[in-house]
Formats: structure tokens, C-alpha cells, sequence
């Protein structure tokens, strides 16, 4: 990576004011880190510096350095509770945190006023929250999602203990709307919770929420709650010119975005939004139970809101907008690399994940690709370089058995 | 605080090798931080000095500095899944993690072999794992707790859609066993899913494994579930001389204990541990649904383990021994400055939340204390100094009607 310059003016570690202030902590000062210690840092360090020139398998930007949060690294910030209430625990960085959500909300096409969120520490507790809220609202609804949902689905359906019908996938990556259609027309007595996949793990589909809502209004289901999960896509679509439908606008209840996938960071987080009246109900019926709290973690990450905020600030709208584009163009450079070497590679509008044949184990552990079943991908993201990509076509194309590749260079 | 040397070699922000080996990133570099934004930054961090001056209501220590992560916070880590598997995503600190879990097992008395364990992004991840890990084997059990448990109980009981009963609290904050002898009584048909207090958050009251595990025996309960919030204490009994039973050995199930509080860290993390019987039958049980993965979280930090190690090289077994010891001392001089002022103030055995009359707001406000109903308490971590409790006992004293002083101090 570039070096980037310190742009904050407090050196790390010190703060000779702060010791003068608490005197008798010199007897109980933070020990030295000992030498073996600080070796097995250094170690580590210079493995993930290895292992970044092969890290391209998994939706995580990587071309960022942080450096403005490590004077934070000493202090008990804590964003516990809702960002856009009072709190008595001050050292928070909720200023940072709202700016950082209405950020989302604008680009997640939030109706003015009219929604709520905070920053998770991850994209599992955001679609664990809008979950959350639909079975709320409808404790005897059916979760609907399709077999190329994110594993995490099934976890949170069964720590909610919420009902649920798995709906067959398509090929490519999107729900089979047939299936949905058939399994909703059978189940008109119960109200449904989609969750809708904007963006899959596997190939970057985004199911449809014109079709998902058409379906609604063709039963007459008034009674029913759309959860998007948003992951990588949601902080990419509204960087593009022709997105598929994917906010508020196209009538979703809530939604989960990855903050350390497109923008990237060095922790895992992610923002939840949800339209304000579901969460103002869900919070009049938790307060009997003497539970006020409305996020789901209690204590949460300050410095996660930082490093977005901090991303938000040094890319701007233009500049996340001109790195979506370059991560398209590498897809279709990835693309035609594929083509040319004789593998299938195909990606979904909008999206930067490419999409081949499975390659042998040791291909996929070089690379850190994560198959399923006869499909691996890759992951454009700012970070992967051409020669990185020119690699994993390379090491891709000789593990594949030359029968398919064969085929492909024929059609 | 004090001046902490940056014990690793690698100068923050600056990585050349890396730059030269992904040459086409440059024309996609990490923008520069904008002035103004630099700025902000600068204005916080000064905030927060000032506000570390008054930070003694929170049970989170803040006597540290840990600037040996500044190098990790330009890589994607990500300790996604079970930290005691194999992950094809490498760039993880799982073996600092699972070296921390250890440390946790040891001192939580787990026996060998048979629990297993993973961070968390802080205490509710931890009860909420406990919690499920209860309901999965008892589906229709009764989860108890005292009304003196975390306000966050009641939302993972929520979350979880368990059967909850919750149990009246003594006025020092243990458990009514009582009332919770007699509600068992009642309910002998469904397995119970206690929640015990090992340490609550307003009187540092630890409700006795031993007068629960009586009661199991004493109507013949052979299937029941154990669950200990352990926060703050679950990491200060063990450096006591007597402590109260809390561990594995004590008849726990589970445990949550936090990162972020006796050990510190400047962001939420904690440890949650199982018995391995237990997560081992709910990971069959949830296999057939297609989700492998053992933690709640899915994508985790992998920076708070690198803290929590950390901080375990820095002290050692010994240091935080010495330094829970020197928290006694200072929750000793509290009592001793507030008694002497006229305050009633108290402390349980082995704990370092020292409670006294609930003072006025602006009292509150000033010191960031959380109180509840007629108390408040402070917290006499390591960052806490004497003056600091001068402070706040001069100002709790005169703050409090003369009555309550006078009657205090005529006892």
C-alpha cells in the first residue's frame, strides 16, 4: 500500500498533559509490551503484508490506512445505545456515528424523517435487526429467503425461533420468483418477511423487489415486511448509472450494509436502517419488559464510526463513485482474461463480483476464493491489481480440466 | 496518561515493498484526509482528554495505550467464523485469539479439553450466545433473572422469544433466593435457564452458583441451564484471595465476560464461554439448516484479540493481580472519603463498584454516572485516581440533601 500521511497532530502515546492531570497513576502505568511480544506482532504483520498480494477472493476493500484513529487507541470510547439519543457514557463518538448513518440513509434513498439506524458491528447484527423488527411486527410471519442467502440466514432465523420456508435459487444467484410465487400463493393466511438478497455472497444477484412487491399486490398481502441484505451492493449501487431497484424507494422495511466491505475497513461493521414507524412500534411494545435500548449490541465500536466517517470524508460522493467504476472495468478486464484463457467468467449488472468454475483446492487456497459448490469468484474491489487478476486467471485456468475449458473456447 | 513507547518496528502509514508490489494502485491511492476533517478529529481527541478526567462511573478501565494495533488498521482482518477451525479467509489473528480464549478457560476454571470459546464484540454478544445455547437445548425452558440483571437480558430474552420470568433483587443486588426458590417451585415441569449475576451492573452483587445449584437438588431438577454474566468481575475474581464461586467449577453452563472493562480495551469486545458438549449438540442440531458457523457474529474483529493479547503479555497473570488489588485499595479509600463526608458508601466482598446515594443530576452529568432509581456508584478502576474520588465524593456530598449526610453520619 501507499504511505498516507498523518494527517491528526497528536502523536500516538503521548499526552504529557493527561499524566500531569492524573498524578498518582505512575505507580499503575500501562507496562511495557515485552520483546518476544512485540516480535510476534511484527511477525504477523509481515504475513498479512504477504498475504494482501493474494487477497481476492472476499468482498473486503483493502486499499485504506487508517492512521488518524490510532491516537483513539487509549481511550474507553463506547457508543452504547441509540447514536441519536442523549447518553450519560460522553465519551462516544456519536456526532460521528449520525453523520456517518444519514450518510446511508441519503444514499440508501431513506424518506426524509421518516427512518432510523445505527452502526452495527457487522452486516449479521443489521439483518439479525431488521429481522428482528419484521418478526416484531409479526410474530407468527414466515421468513422467506432464497437457498443463495447468506449462511448467516439460517442462524439468525433459528436464534429468533421465527418460522421460515427456504425458496429455491436460480442458477444465477437470484430467487426463483416461480417458487416464491407458488409458496406465498399457499401461505396467504400468514403475513411474510422477505429477506432479499442485494447483491449475493456467491454471485452478486440481486433479487428482484418489483417482482417481490408485484407478488404482494397480485394476493393481496397487505400484512408483510421486506429485510434487504445489502452487504457489498448496497454502497455500490448508488454509484451507479442504471441500478436494479434496492432502497427505500423500492419499498423495503430495512436493510443491512457492510461498512467494511465496498468502503472498507479494518474491523467489521456495518450501518441498519429501518423506517422509523416500525421501530418506534417495536420500541413501545419492548418498554413494558424495562428494555429502552434500541440497538441490538448495547455496547458498540466508536471507532468503527470513525473509520467511516473518516473513508465518507476523503472519497466524497465523486470519489466513491469513480472507484465503483474502476472496480466494474477491472471486472471486465477479469472477464476477459477468463474468456481468453478459455474459462466461463461472467458477472451481473452492477456488480463486481466474477463469477467461474470451480479450480482445484490448492488454486483456492493460494488465492483465498471461497467456492460453492461448482462455482468460485472473485471480488474486484479497489485493491486487486491487474497482475493480481492476470494470476488468478493464470493458476485458475491450468487447475481446470481441459474438457472445460475446451468447451468454453468453442462456443 | 502517560507516554507509551511504540513498541513495533513498523512505522504507521508507511509500507513501500507493498507499494511497489501493486504498482497499478496508484492511480487509485487513499485520498488524503481533508483539513477540516483533520480537524474534527483533532477536536474530539482533545474532547475525549477532557472528558477521561471525569470518567468513573463506567466499568471500563482506560489506563492504557495500545498503539502496537496502529500498523493493522490498513488490512482487512477478519476473524469470520469458529477461531478454532481452519479459515480459507487467512487474513485472520485467530492464534492470538485462541491464546486468549485459553487465558479466559484457565482462569474461568474451565476443565481441560471441555469447553470451547470465542470473542465477542462485547457482553450482550456473549449473554445472547449463552442464552441460545440454553434455549436450543431447552426450547420450552423458563429463562430466570433478578431485576437487577443488565438491562439487555431482556432483549436477548426478546431476541430469542424465550419464556422469561423475572426474579425480585435484594436491596444489596443479589437475587431474591426466595423468590426465585418459590418460582421454581412452581415450575418443577420446565427445565430452568438461569441468568446469574456474577457481579450485577449497579452493586457488583454475585448471585451464589451455590444456593442456585441447592435449589436444582432440592426439587430434583436434573435438566436445567446455567448462565453467567460475568462482565466486569468475571476477569477480577480471579485475582482474588477468596473469591465468590463464578467459574466452571461452580456448575456454570456458559459465561460472557467483557474485554473492554477490567482488562480494557478502547473498543467493545469480550469472551464468551461454553461447555463443548453443549455447542457441540446445538451445532449438530442446527447443521441440517445449512449453518456451520459456531458464532453469532460471523464476520468478528480481529483487532480486539490482538488488543486482548496484548494487554495479557503486558500484565501477566501477576500485574493484574496486583492491579485488581490496587482497585480494592482505591474502593476502600472511597468508602473511607465518602463515610468521612457524611455519604453512606459501600462495596460487596472482591468488588471494585463502590454505591452511595443517588446524587443530584448535574452531579451526574459531571461525573458520567449511571445510576438507577435512588443509587449511583462509581467504579475504582486503575485509570481512577484519589483526586478523581476527592472529586466526586466532595461533590456527591454536597449535593445530597443534609438529611440523608446527617442521618448517614449519626449512625
Amino acid at each position: 500500500m501507499l504511505p498516507v500521511p498523518l494527517d491528526i497532530r497528536v502523536a500516538p502515546g503521548r499526552c504529557e498533559a493527561g499524566a500531569r492531570r492524573r498524578p498518582d497513576m505512575t505507580d499503575n502505568s500501562f507496562p511495557p509490551l515485552p520483546p518476544q511480544a512485540a516480535e510476534r506482532l511484527r511477525a504477523f504483520h509481515e504475513q498479512l503484508e504477504t498475504l494482501t498480494q493474494t487477497f481476492v477472493g472476499y468482498p473486503c476493500s483493502q486499499d485504506y490506512n487508517y492512521q488518524e484513529i490510532a491516537p483513539f487507541l487509549r481511550y474507553a470510547v463506547n457508543n452504547v445505545g441509540d447514536p441519536f439519543a442523549e447518553s450519560i457514557y460522553r465519551e462516544n463518538s456519536f456526532v460521528f456515528e449520525r453523520e456517518v448513518v444519514d450518510f446511508f440513509k441519503k444514499h440508501l434513498r431513506a424518506p426524509d424523517g421518516q427512518t432510523w439506524g445505527y452502526m452495527t458491528a457487522g452486516g449479521t447484527e443489521g439483518n439479525l435487526y431488521g429481522l428482528y423488527l419484521g418478526r416484531e411486527l409479526f410474530p407468527n410471519g414466515i421468513v422467506y429467503y432464497s437457498e443463495h442467502t447468506h449462511y448467516s440466514a439460517a442462524k439468525i432465523v433459528r436464534v429468533l425461533g421465527a418460522r421460515s420456508i427456504m425458496i429455491r435459487g436460480q442458477d444465477n444467484g437470484e430467487i426463483d420468483y416461480q417458487d416464491l410465487r407458488e409458496t406465498l400463493r399457499l401461505q396467504r393466511d400468514v403475513p411474510p418477511i422477505i429477506l432479499a438478497n442485494i447483491g449475493t455472497t456467491m454471485h452478486g444477484a440481486v433479487d428482484d423487489l418489483s417482482k417481490i412487491r408485484a407478488m404482494m399486490k397480485e394476493f393481496a398481502i397487505a400484512r408483510y415486511y421486506i429485510h434487504a441484505d445489502a452487504a457489498l451492493s448496497g454502497m455500490i449501487l448508488p454509484w451507479v448509472k442504471n441500478p436494479q431497484p434496492f432502497g427505500f424507494d423500492a419499498g423495503i422495511d430495512s436493510v443491512s450494509v457492510s461498512g467494511h466491505k465496498f468502503i472498507g475497513s479494518p474491523m467489521p461493521c456495518g450501518v441498519v436502517l429501518a423506517r422509523r414507524s416500525h421501530v418506534d412500534r417495536v420500541a413501545r411494545s419492548v418498554e413494558y419488559v424495562g428494555c429502552m435500548d434500541t440497538t441490538i449490541a448495547g455496547s458498540r465500536n466508536a471507532l468503527t464510526p470513525l473509520i467511516l466517517w473518516s473513508a465518507i470524508q476523503r472519497w466524497g460522493e465523486d470519489g466513491l463513485r469513480r472507484r465503483a467504476a474502476q472496480c466494474m472495468e477491472l471486472a471486465d478486464y477479469a472477464i476477459e482474461r477468463f474468456t481468453a484463457a478459455g474459462v466461463t467468467a461472467w458477472r451481473h449488472a452492477n456488480s463486481i463480483t466474477v463469477v467461474f468454475p470451480r479450480p482445484s483446492d490448492a488454486v483456492i487456497a493460494r488465492w483465498q476464493i471461497a467456492p460453492s459448490g461448482d462455482v468460485a469468484h472473485i471480488i474486484t474491489l479497489p485493491h486487486v491489481t491487474r497482475e493480481m487478476i492476470d494470476g488468478v486467471v493464470a493458476d485458475v485456468a491450468s487447475s481446470l480440466p481441459t474438457r472445460t475449458a475446451a468447451a468454453v473456447a468453442s462456443v
